[in-house]
């Protein structure tokens, strides 16, 4: 099935692709394996910003990797790879801007994993690393990077 | 050497793989690359939680280092990957949960480095990467993950 | 153009490469792609230590950062690989030592980006994740590793 239409039919609209906020790229692609940087979770065009177990709750935590989800997938348009290029998502790391009680990172992480599964299928289905980290880039709720795999372009 | 063997005389036996606590996968192969989730300290079945600097000593923080590395041999087992097949550990990623005056981060991902290199010899050298943590999935003392080689199937 | 030329054009002398603080290797190569452990910055020989939002001002993290990266340039080296066999800086890894209210990591990494960019050209552009992390091995102030692609070697 062509992603595209997936992602209609799911009623996703991926959001503008983020400028990186600093000197490097979003994506690099090397011997068909895009290394994704780690994105931050635009919603309506808006970071979410704050701290699980603090000032975020469980739901805009998971609500917030999806987004970072998403921006992964607009990353991946914006740098002219369709996603229908997409062979397999290999690896998400999740970094969870979270207390030092908090530790229901996999549970946050998996408004990232979720999606990527709900896009790809088994095709989506990826290895993941979640951590807990005192503070993120601008304030983020949630990072997410992520290593995919391509099929050869033609 | 066959490494069942090795594991053998080395007197390990293997942890029962974790299932995932979330929506992921443990082991993704993509062009004879294995890539392990990160993986939680299982000692006897029961997580090994607390923080390094806090209520976790040094010893037990390498003790659970190990235990991680354990439980990556065991999910590529279960992924059936047979131990033979690793052509080399290439990189491990440990994450340390610990206080913010804790620095010692090296020592207690040897717990992890030290088993690879028992077990695979020279195969087991690996690159890595050591940072602290505030906190991570179910409170747990320390993460791994793993980036490893694999001999292509036959 | 030669790289070693143009480090000499840039005025850079690469640090005398760290020994591993640890049981690991500081560069694995499998495939054509180096990846290099986590390296701490050594500056002057010395280690830069200290927090950012606490003891050490944006000027000094970008520097240390800047330090990190001349330090997987020297790794590389010692690991025999010229630097003109670098094909491609594929991705840093950047963990900034930090209290929980600084959010601005992507200038600290910066130091080790600009610094990639300033020495491969375009080859040097790479995709990256920053984050903020409670402490770091012998309490440095920022850790970056990295993956780097390779030309084959003849």
């Amino acid at each position: 099935m062509n992603i595209e239409a997936r992602l209609t039919e799911l009623g996703i609209v991926l959001p503008e692709a983020a400028a990186p906020v600093a000197s490097y790229l979003p994506v690099v692609v090397e011997n068909d394996v895009a290394y994704v940087s780690g994105q931050l979770p635009f919603v309506d065009g808006k970071l979410a910003t704050g701290r699980l177990g603090e000032d975020v709750s469980l739901e805009d935590g998971q609500a917030a990797a999806r987004a970072c989800g998403l921006m992964i997938l607009a990353q991946l348009k914006t740098a002219l790879i369709p996603l229908d290029r997409v062979k397999r998502v290999v690896k998400l790391g999740a970094f969870v801007n979270c207390t030092a009680d908090f530790t229901d990172q996999p549970k946050v992480a998996n408004g990232a994993s979720d999606l990527m599964f709900d896009v790809f299928g088994n095709h989506g289905r990826h290895s993941r690393a979640a951590v807990g980290v005192p503070s993120l880039p601008l304030g983020a709720a949630v990072e997410v990077d992520a290593i995919i795999a391509l099929h050869t372009d033609k």
